[in-house]
């Protein structure tokens, strides 16, 4: 099954009419798994290995707007892009799912907050306000299930970030991938904080697809990860319903921690740690044993998301220089 | 099943006589593993959930004497130990399984060239000396075998650090573990280099037994190490049959990689990576990319033991300062 397939089984008579709209636009926060996404049983379709849930990140995203234009174009903060660079590549790619080839050409204004490649899941909210501007373009009115599905034919992830709020990505069983979507979590949390700790902007030299498939291939410790998220994934939806921040905490944490151990496993080995990543784990677990609720997660870069409540805000920014802070549910 | 019975059943009548020489004298080599021992299976006997595999460091290690005293005492490089330090408490808790208590007492000198507790299997070159000079002492003329499991009663790879060269330590299958000895590999490798990169000479902060422990009891990956292990061995034994130097240093690496990867599966996670710890294998990985045949494995410890072979010797220690370069094979 190609994606072009999947596609056409949801917008049907919808796909390749014209836009009704002059332009479409979209917002989507990006969103930080407290249980991860690590592994692909279906490369075509970023069908995962298990199911993972996750946090939509408010303000932090990427706004979109797609409009009909005279040849194809990305501007990414305000920067028109070469059409043979990397992300107009694949960006393009994407939209072609779209439309029938030199039929119609757009023009794609992306404004993002948050560093593309950081591991922040930029293309998380990426394709996700994509597929949320062409629905708006085109008029397709798909719900959030749907979004989600075409969302993560961009990016696993994406399939996160079509909602605010907790999200919980779906493993589903079809070989179509149509029982693989996001669902919200009904349940809000307004004293949860996330605090980015950026320490390096670089990109990063493995992408998140090549450094999870090689983990697949030839990490010897990956086969006890189903496991692992099975029960992680168990206790962070009780963790949500019983406003239970310690068991948040420390869940997520375990399971970041659990994912980058399953990527140390591989050969070569893969570790997205930075001397200073480590450090600031070091002074995370330092100030948790002097009594603070603080706890971290960490995707496929070197950045660290602090986890915390309103109430350590002060003492949080106080002790973690540009920290940048989020309240998920403002 | 105790230690004492152990003890009781390799020395029988030979237990309780008194010594036969004024002095017992002995040196054993520390030993690093190549495929790690991670796990116990029995904690009073130091019983191994699987195999493992290492190579004795030649003259780094301890040379020990003892004489009978008239009080309890241990000299360790050239300074008394209060009866009460730790290491004294654990040395002579060792000896104890030798003697009626109160009924003899012993001096032992320790000279040790290694730090201790810095991930440098000080226990195990202590343990191993310290047996081997009992049994010169008391002139009991134990095999190798029979030294081996005894001095595993004091560390699990003490039971390594009988002989010099390579050494498979077999799990064994018994409870009462006399199948759970090593044995030398009969194969020199006189071209093999170890470089002990001493990143940090303090104590651990966690020592390796609590780690092990903590790692079997919460570790989620830790199911998927023993099957790691059994490859592990398997490509080891045929690297060192073939002089493969590749194979040897690429399955060394991976296994210690996966090691420490069991333990960030633990919670708390354990880490005995410190920031230079992962600036120097990110050098490693470096020098390989651009050609140099040179591998690296890590013990309970921040500290690294580079593997080479002796052709690239002199650029190894060009580049990495204060490399101390052991020879197993001289």
């Amino acid at each position: 099954m190609k994606k072009s397939d999947v596609v056409s089984e949801i917008l049907k008579d919808r796909l390749y009419v014209s836009p009704k709209n002059k332009i479409g636009e979209a917002y989507a926060p990006t969103n930080i798994a407290l249980c991860k996404y690590w592994g692909k049983r279906n490369q075509e379709l970023n069908l995962p290995v298990t199911s993972s849930l996750s946090i939509s990140l408010a303000d932090k995203g990427a706004a979109v707007s797609i409009k009909v234009n005279s040849v194809d174009q990305v501007i990414l903060n305000n920067v028109i892009l070469t059409p043979d660079s990397g992300f107009s590549q694949r960006l393009f790619k994407y939209i072609d799912l779209f439309r029938i080839e030199n039929s119609i050409f757009f023009q794609i204004n992306i404004q993002s907050n948050i560093p593309i490649a950081a591991g922040l899941a930029s293309s998380a909210c990426g394709f996700a306000s994509v597929i949320k501007a062409l629905n708006h373009l085109y008029a397709w009115e798909l719900s959030n299930r749907e979004l989600s599905i075409l969302a993560r034919l961009g990016s696993g992830s994406a399939s996160r970030s079509i909602v605010h709020g907790f999200v919980e990505w779906h493993v589903g069983k079809r070989d179509d991938g149509m029982d693989s979507y996001s669902e919200l979590i009904e349940k809000e949390w307004p004293e949860l904080c996330i605090g980015l700790c950026i320490l390096n902007r670089d990109e990063k030299k493995i992408s998140s697809r090549e450094a999870m498939q090689r983990t697949i291939e030839t990490g010897s410790l990956y086969p006890a990860w189903p496991a692992k998220v099975a029960v992680d994934l168990s206790l962070l939806r009780q963790a949500i319903t019983s406003n239970d921040f310690e068991l948040l905490g420390r869940t997520s944490e375990s399971n970041a921690m659990t994912m980058h151990a399953t990527m140390l496993s591989a050969w070569p080995a893969i570790s997205y740690c930075l001397p200073e990543t480590l450090v600031t784990m070091q002074k995370v677990w330092k100030l948790r044993d002097e009594g603070l609720s603080l706890y971290f997660t960490q995707d496929a870069g070197p950045n660290l998301k602090l986890l915390f409540l309103k109430k350590d805000l002060h003492f949080v920014v106080e002790q973690f220089e540009n920290v940048e802070v989020v309240n998920p549910f403002r």
